[in-house]
């Protein structure tokens, strides 16, 4: 009984048992790992991979997909065949030789940007970074043939499935349209406002227990996963054992607790995934955008929503005492507050998806071949100027050396972020035309999340893979594909029209 | 060159990568996993084991080692060569068939066991390990033959390679000629002593914080490993990532404490083992034996020295303020206070060797087939009753059924914490030969250890697996083996002759 159906799936099975110790040694590693242990990890974690491209490579697997498609299989092992064939198309697609140099390329160039950066040395960046870009072009290349879509869209397919150039060209084109407007008109709004700001310092350890709180009140399964500490926070770890983590600083309040319920939302999802299909390709996260879409929703829709900031105010000041800017229309001023400046990471609402539109435009045209590296800086500080009004010339350092991305050879992923937050926004959107917009308002206020997280449960995290992208879209938006006007619309109210 | 040795030390630094990824995943699984993560870490873990166990399994590896043998090696590449045969060796001996009935037999009556220990249920228990029984018996049989030992000694050679039944017959009879009359005398000893309860409760955060000081003193090297916390204590993780735990409760100090300085013993043999050949069996820790004279030496010959006690009784006082049970004549007379009990993992440091001598004599006749599973109750009683006068009839709970190493199927591995605690009071014994006692006793009661520090690692730890155990044993004592009226005095001096 589906005999090559059931060889795949024995793959993706042991595929995900070793990914498995692939997440925890890597979490370790951010979080815990002794200073002298880095080396005999990083080679404990090159043997796993190793072992994981062989099995990836089994050249039976071409035959079992061939003759899987004829067996006799129920909608879901049709999806997850479908998920199974599609990330081993673009396996196949890429010659081992060229991801190896890509990998090579990829890792000097990742390497010495660590020390280009701090020291603003874009020419010497230039050096590896334009054979790695030669690199990328290449796999677009091969990618392109083999999915026949265009290299660009191949390179986002990686991260996003399905996502076309005309959409992402309709979706940014539009928001372009009215971002560097709206990006002034905020700041010109915000300029009469008076906020106070926050008194430190903060003990950690009261952070810390301010954010378990919050995570519990979102939700978070704690026998399924942990929160703990490193420099760049993330979420890893396997849907039923997740690891989120965050960064204290005593003089910082909100940035770690935002964060916390960023990451929040990006654990919910994977605690809930489809269990009965978790080791399956199908029951795996949708892609890039739509985990974007989880922890955009939780931070900003539901943690920065200025009724829930009631709650978070009271939570603030029985841990911490009070303060008048503990307020809640202070707290919502703190939060809301846009500043246009040159660093994506710590952009507000508002002005991010500006610093997303920058790299998406130079990148695009990087791969369509319509410029070349050396003209990045130009054509950055055009955009920068343009967006953001800021005059970026010779900062390479927090220009376009700022990000990780681009020098460990990633292209296509940044758009993910501004698309999940306009899926998030729509998530929103729907639910309030659901239930009512008083009613989620008050279950906001009242932090009853219920219907909102039984909402997302059914439409997003249960599903897994089973719906592409767009199905998923339409699915849950009764009919709508991803329409930008929601995004616009939460901004807009947010930023410009409520009176806080 | 030497292309057959060089195919050894290949698949060697295989196993060594993904032996880093089992420690550091079992490390997690005991302290910080999500109650709800243990079932896919057992799957990810069976799925490395798997792999392990293919690599092991290479048929070239007989014809490499039989070819490496007629290259030219040095010193060290012959040592770690004969390391490679030996391991080589067990397992060839072993049909697979056999490894696999006597997991699955194991893990039955290990899990069984679980609940049969609490409900004192030796009649149940008995069901699942007289099967297990048969087949390590079966194991030691295969064993005996390939490696022209006894099978009993075959057992004992997989934690302790090269200990002959003559030797252990010859130590433990030794020991057992004394302990007995020992035991009885100290406790009358004791019985006129007045000692001072400490009064708890002792903070967690304290106790830790004191746990991490001692460690420092005692040269732990917090760079290449942690302090955390799990059930069982244990030293876990791989020689640049050492990773020991304790248990904190906040009503005791001494046992977390103390746990902590043997645990420490363990992470310093780990930390210093010799970074070239760290991959290689040659660049491994000697032996179990070895391992717990590492560990008993930094527990009860340094850490319980009555003139270290005052170091640590200035750090208690630093710690948790001042009491009069904190004096360090009285925290001498709390460390050594000796009590037969049942409990082996609670026993103080005089009756712990009766402990081991009753498993090691159970077992020893059942692997000789003297005896059979259904006789284990009745010959416990008789020697609780011979080594420390107590009656256990009918407690198989904190009889027989309290340690896990039998429903593991673990025989032969016992007698190593006596060995070692036999090990360690002869490093002792040489140091104060070496130095002077006066001078050793004025560098511990100073807490300078680097003279013994510089001598455990130039004759133990930078050793790793160069010599075997008697070897080592003989360079490190002046062409002495072991000798137990080392320890007959350490235990003689420190629980009758002194005079605190």
């Amino acid at each position: 009984m589906n005999k090559n159906y059931n060889h795949l799936c024995a793959q993706e099975a042991r595929l995900y048992r070793l990914n498995h110790l692939q997440e925890m040694s890597s979490w370790d590693q951010a979080t815990l790992m002794s200073k002298k242990g880095g080396r005999s990890r990083a080679e404990a974690l090159a043997e796993l991979s190793g072992i994981i491209h062989d099995i990836n490579s089994n050249p039976k697997v071409e035959d079992w997909l061939k003759k899987a498609s004829k067996e006799k299989l129920d909608f879901v092992q049709e999806c997850n065949l479908r998920e199974m064939k599609r990330k081993w198309k673009r396996k196949k697609a890429v010659p081992t030789a060229l991801v190896m140099k890509k990998r090579i390329a990829a890792s000097l160039c990742e390497n010495e940007w660590r020390v280009q950066r701090p020291a603003n040395d874009w020419n010497n960046f230039l050096r590896n970074f334009k054979p790695l870009v030669e690199l990328c072009l290449e796999e677009a290349d091969y990618l392109s043939d083999a999915l026949s879509i265009s290299p660009y869209e191949a390179l986002m397919d990686g991260y996003e499935p399905g996502l076309t150039e005309k959409k992402i060209d309709e979706v940014f084109g539009d928001l372009k349209t009215w971002l560097p407007t709206l990006i002034k008109k905020v700041v010109k709004k915000q300029r009469k406002e008076f906020v106070l700001d926050l008194e430190g310092p903060f003990p950690t350890k009261k952070q810390k227990s301010l954010c378990l709180e919050i995570m519990a009140l979102l939700g978070f399964d704690f026998a399924s996963g942990r929160l703990d500490i490193s420099t760049h926070p993330f979420c890893g770890g396997v849907p039923d054992d997740v690891r989120i983590t965050t960064r204290f600083d005593k003089n910082s309040l909100l940035e770690p607790l935002f964060g916390t319920i960023h990451e929040t939302g990006h654990a919910r999802y994977e605690q809930n995934l489809p269990k009965e299909f978790i080791n399956m390709p199908v029951g795996q996260s949708r892609s890039m955008s739509i985990h974007e879409s989880q922890s955009l929703f939780f931070e900003m829709q539901l943690g920065c929503h200025p009724l829930f900031l009631k709650k978070i105010s009271e939570l603030i000041v029985k841990t911490f005492g009070y303060q008048d800017a503990f307020s809640h229309d202070n707290l919502a001023k703190l939060v809301s507050r846009v500043k246009p400046s040159m660093i994506r990471v710590d952009a507000d609402e508002v002005t991010y998806p500006a610093h997303i539109l920058i790299r998406y435009e130079i990148e695009r045209m990087l791969i369509k071949k319509e410029m070349i590296p050396e003209d990045i800086p130009s054509m950055w500080d055009e955009k920068m100027n343009f967006f953001l009004g800021i005059n970026s010339e010779g900062n390479f350092k927090d220009g376009v050396l700022q990000d990780i991305h681009w020098p460990e050879g990633l292209f296509g992923y940044f758009p993910c972020y501004t698309l999940g937050a306009m899926y998030a926004a729509q998530w929103y959107k729907i639910l309030e035309t659901k239930f009512g917009k008083d009613s989620i308002d008050r279950q906001v206020y009242e932090g009853n999340f219920e219907n909102i997280f039984t909402w997302l449960r059914g439409n997003i995290w249960h599903l897994g893979s089973i719906y592409e992208t767009a199905e998923l879209t339409k699915r849950a938006s009764g009919g709508e594909d991803l329409n930008t006007s929601h995004y616009k619309k939460h901004l807009e109210s947010r930023y410009l029209y409520s009176n806080l």
